[in-house]
Order: structure tokens, then C-alpha cells, then sequence
């Protein structure tokens, strides 16, 4: 197997810099929406075969570093009880979502073997089938509670902040609960045969430092303490967090995983161990000698060791291909024999 | 007139530190959703009677240091030949996005003086009316240019971002034209009464320090160089900017705005100069007690000195009064006699 992007998580050397690409097996690849059509997101992502194929899509055409399963950081919450659709053209969206205390003692924490066993059965089928290691995942506490609370993507993420403000009680609950099935979730799917988890705090932005540390840090940390024991490295990421990386790194993660809005070498100082990151998915549909003037910067920035190259959010929908492929050769290209 | 506002924007010493919110005179007061009832924006904001009685609704509430002028920054790109509407419950939405180079080059740069009028008028009507000073603003031209490019609000401004990355010739004409009008409503605004004036670059936070420094730093910089004539402060506000934020200092501005994702502490030491800021809007959500302690936080953080007290965004449509009331005049307590 390619063990690059696990030594790098590690901090040790590396025969290049290893790459991967958040949504790498999504919507800007044709055979990935030509096998979608006719089928909901959900009857997807709840099929091992087709989540195991979609998986294999983008090794296929790049020289990627790893493999992620094709899944995604919601439907946990339904196994917690909530009624979790995609809409088409809008995202996910909660039909129930979690504007009372009660609803919030009503939420189940079942175990995920029972919850998820799809998930698992896709991780056992696409693993023998790699040589790369396979990246499994899960939403951090307070992402999951965002969107349990306002129902779908928020731009203000009001109700989220008034909850916590207003009902620091339930809101200790409803953070208890998530980082229990967090936790588990990520314990079977190490079991299941996952070399390497990340924690998707992706909104964690939306909040100030004072916020971050009083109603977030405590249920971040508890949860990569739990996952300190399964002996795979965990990627810790948020986007939009460069006034409060360093109380993020604090609670925890081997490598810290970060958007465009920070430069590497200040989340690298900040960080004082492996960062992941950072090209904005926009500079994908520049024209390629920009983005390889973009590429040699970002990678001057993070360094030889300790770097995953990704992109700083998930690529976008229409991403030239073409851009993609040389990307990928051009990083291998450039840091070959580094460190 | 009550300078205190002024004062602290030099970094003078001041008896309290001066509060002013931004969107003061908007839709979470119940006489201005009265007032707009059967009205579209444009109406009200071409009408100077209109306009300068909004500006003066939450002064009759509050005891703010200051009034800031009922406009918006899209405005000027209408005299540039945009087609702008204020759609109700989306926001606003240019009808004929800036998608090519030709469309750029046909842009007009006409004079505020005929081309704003309104406002120039709205300022002459209000300021007689006042005994704090006056604050007059204008869209940052990268700002400006993401709206007249992306048509509306955009979640990626990936546009925007390929424009500038693919077009460069094209996009230094866009982003110099907007300078100008930017620079001429600024100065019409000064001599028409403002006492201080806000430059809003509230999406530059979209865009990484590499991408900031060479496709809109240059701009900002230029236009903050002919501000500096007007013997006025200058507020250089933002959001999103932790990671770049030196780079938007070093661009100009009297006064560096942020907003709540950064700690004012860390605002202040990257700045070393009065900042203005940074409480959560969703802050005046929470009980009394919680939202005395987070300003209790800022406060301390702030420092007693060159600081404008202020949200780090515009304050949400249904913010409850008594709060908004209760925070204006606890600053004021709290830091009576602090410098």
C-alpha cells in the first residue's frame, strides 16, 4: 500500500507530498452523476455497491494519495430520529428540526452497527480493492448540532447560537449526544477497515473564540480523546477558523485541517504539528499556469514534511477535469524527494 | 456635538467608549418596517425625507455615538449602468451580471454629484438634525465588484474568483473604475457633512492572503490613499478576516473593523491601531445576563482605548429592542472613566 499520506499525518518523511480532494468522489465527475440519475442521495449512500463504486471513481482517474468513502457527515441524525432529506438544488434539509428541549431528550444514540451498518458494509467491500488508504469520517458535535437545529444550511447559524446561549442544559445534552455517535460511529468504521478518520467541524467558523471555547472546545476535545485510542491518525478540520485555530488545535487532532483564509505557513505555526490544506476550490477553473503558480506558492508555504495537500472546502460541481489531473501529477511532480 | 466617537477613532482618550451598530436604521426597528411597508428600498433610499428620517429612528431609541446614514453600498453601481432591485426576503439582485470583459469596458464612472444625489441630500438634511457625528460609506471596490459580478449574494464567489484569476487586464479596469466612485461618492459624502466615513469590504474574508494581496489589496490601498485628503477617519471594515487581516491593515484605514470570528486582543495587536467591533449579532439573542458577560469579554479584550464598540456584522431583523438598548447603555457604565 501507499503509505504516504499516513506518514505525513505522522510527521515523518515522505517520497512526495500526498494528495487528496475533499468530494473527490462527487458531482464534478460525469460517471458520478450519470449513475445518480433517477436515484435520491440517500438510496445512494445507503447502497455498499454503489457507494463502494462511487468511492473508486476518482482513483480511477487521478493518481489520488487515499480513498474517502463516499458518505456524508448527516445521516446520523437520522438514526438519532430526525427526518433527514436532500432536496435537490438546496441541500440537506430537517423536516423535525430541534427547537425544543424535549425534542432534544427524545434523540436516540443508537450504536452505529445498528444505525449504519451500510456504511461499514461499503468500507469492508471497497477496501480490498485499494492501495491507497481509505479515509473514513464523521460531523464533529457542533456542525451535527447546526444543522439538527436549523434545519439545513444557515447563514447566521441564530438558532444554533441561541440555543446554546439560552439553554447551556440542553445544549450540554444534545453536544453529549452527538459526540457519542460521533465517536462510535468512527470506532466501527476503524473496525470496519478505515486507515485514517477525519472530523468534520465545518462550521465551526460561523463562531467567535469566547464561543468557541465555552460551548464547543468541550465536547470536540472529549471526542478526540475517545478516538486517541484507535490508533489511526485523525484529521481534525474547519474552514473559516483563523481567529480561533489555535483553541481548535487544542482540542485536539494529529493533523489540522484547514480552508483557503488562512496562510499554511500561519496555520503550521499555529498548529505545531501536520496541516492539511488549503487550495480554494475556485482556483481550480483558473487557467493552469495560474494555478500552478497558486500550487508552487501553497506549497512553498506548507513546507516539505507534515503537509497533505487537499483542497481548502469540497470541489466544486463544474471543475474542469483537466485541472484536476494536472494538479494532482504537479504536486507528486514538485515534491518529489523533498523530505 | 459629542465627539467620542471621533476621539477614539484617533485613538485619543476618551470619557466612555462610543457605540454605534451596524444597520441601526433598518428592519429590526418596528417604525422603520412601518415606514417601508408598500415602499420598495429604491423609494425610500432615493427619497432624502424618508432616508434622513431612518437615520434618525434609532437615535430617538438609543444612546448611540453616532448616526450613520440610511443608503447601501450597491447604489453606485446603477450610475456605473447596472441594473439593481432590492428583491424582498432575497436581497439584491443585479439583473445584467458583469460576465464579460465588454461589459466591463462599458461601465460609466459619472460623478456622485449626478449620479447619487440623493444621498449628498439625505446627509444635508440629517445633519443639523444631530449632536453626534455623522458616518457616510461606500462598498469597498472588491466588494462591489463580487456583487456586479456574481449577481446577487454568492456562497463561493467563484466568478468572481475566475474572473480575476482569468481576466486580469479586465479585471484591473473593473476594479479601477469602482475605485474611483468609491473615492468620489466618499469625498461628495465629506463635503456634503460626514464626519467620518466606512469603507465596506464584507466579503473580502472570501478570499485567501495570496489572492487578497494581488487582486484587491492594490485597489484598497489607492483608494485609502485618496481618503487619507479628507481630514476624516476612515473605518476599513471586513468580515471573515482573521487570516489576512495584516494585509487589509496594511492596505489602510484609521480604524480596522472586524468582525466577531477574531478576538479584538488579536485584532488589536495585528492592527496596532483603534479598531472597531466585534460583539456577535446573534449575541443580542441571548438572556440579558449571558449578553452582559460576553460584553463584559469584549470589553476586556478591547482594552480601554481606541476602541469603537459595535457588532461584527449588521444587527439581524428580529434582535429584541430591550437588549439592543440595555447593551448601548452598559458599555457606556462599564467603561465610564476607563481612559
Amino acid at each position: 500500500m501507499n503509505e504516504t499520506l499516513l506518514r505525513a499525518a505522522r510527521g515523518r518523511t515522505v517520497p512526495f507530498t500526498p494528495v487528496w480532494i475533499m468530494r473527490q468522489a462527487g458531482r464534478y465527475l460525469p460517471e458520478y452523476r450519470a449513475l445518480r440519475k433517477g436515484r435520491t442521495m440517500l438510496q445512494v449512500l445507503h447502497n455498499p455497491d454503489l457507494a463502494a463504486a462511487i468511492t473508486l471513481m476518482p482513483l480511477r482517474r487521478f493518481e489520488l494519495d487515499a480513498a474517502i468513502i463516499f458518505y456524508d457527515i448527516l445521516p446520523p441524525l437520522r438514526g438519532m430520529g430526525l427526518d433527514l432529506t436532500f432536496v435537490p438544488g438546496r441541500g440537506p434539509v430537517l423536516a423535525d428540526p430541534l427547537r425544543t428541549t424535549k425534542q432534544i431528550d427524545r434523540l436516540r444514540v443508537p450504536p452505529a452497527t445498528e444505525a449504519m451498518p451500510e456504511v461499514l458494509e461499503t468500507i469492508r467491500r471497497v477496501k480490498p480493492e485499494l492501495h491507497v488508504p481509505l479515509i473514513g469520517f464523521a460531523g464533529a458535535p457542533f456542525t451535527l448540532a447546526s444543522y439538527a437545529i436549523e434545519g439545513g444550511y444557515s447563514r447566521t447559524f441564530l438558532r444554533t447560537k441561541r440555543m446554546m446561549a439560552s439553554e447551556p442544559a440542553a445544549w450540554d445534552r444534545l453536544m453529549m449526544k452527538l459526540m457519542a455517535v460521533a465517536a462510535d460511529l468512527l470506532q466501527e468504521q476503524v473496525d470496519a477497515g478505515v486507515d485514517c478518520v477525519q472530523v468534520f467541524d465545518s462550521w465551526a467558523g460561523a463562531l467567535g473564540p469566547a464561543d468557541y471555547r465555552r460551548y464547543v472546545a468541550p465536547y470536540t476535545r472529549r471526542l478526540f480523546k475517545r478516538l486517541g485510542a484507535l490508533n489511526v491518525p485523525v484529521i481534525h478540520f474547519s474552514t473559516g477558523t483563523a481567529g480561533t485555530l489555535e483553541y481548535l488545535v487544542q482540542a485536539g487532532g494529529d493533523v489540522i485541517g484547514v480552508d483557503w483564509r488562512i496562510g499554511l505557513d500561519a496555520a503550521r505555526r499555529i498548529a505545531q504539528r501536520p496541516v492539511m490544506g488549503n487550495l480554494d476550490p475556485a482556483a481550480l477553473f483558473a487557467p493552469w499556469r495560474e494555478l500552478r503558480a497558486r500550487t508552487d506558492e501553497l506549497l512553498q508555504s506548507a513546507g516539505p514534511r507534515g503537509h497533505i495537500f487537499n483542497l481548502g472546502h469540497g470541489i466544486l460541481p463544474e471543475t474542469p477535469l483537466d485541472n484536476v489531473r494536472r494538479l494532482v501529477d504537479y504536486v507528486h511532480e514538485k515534491t518529489q524527494g523533498d523530505a
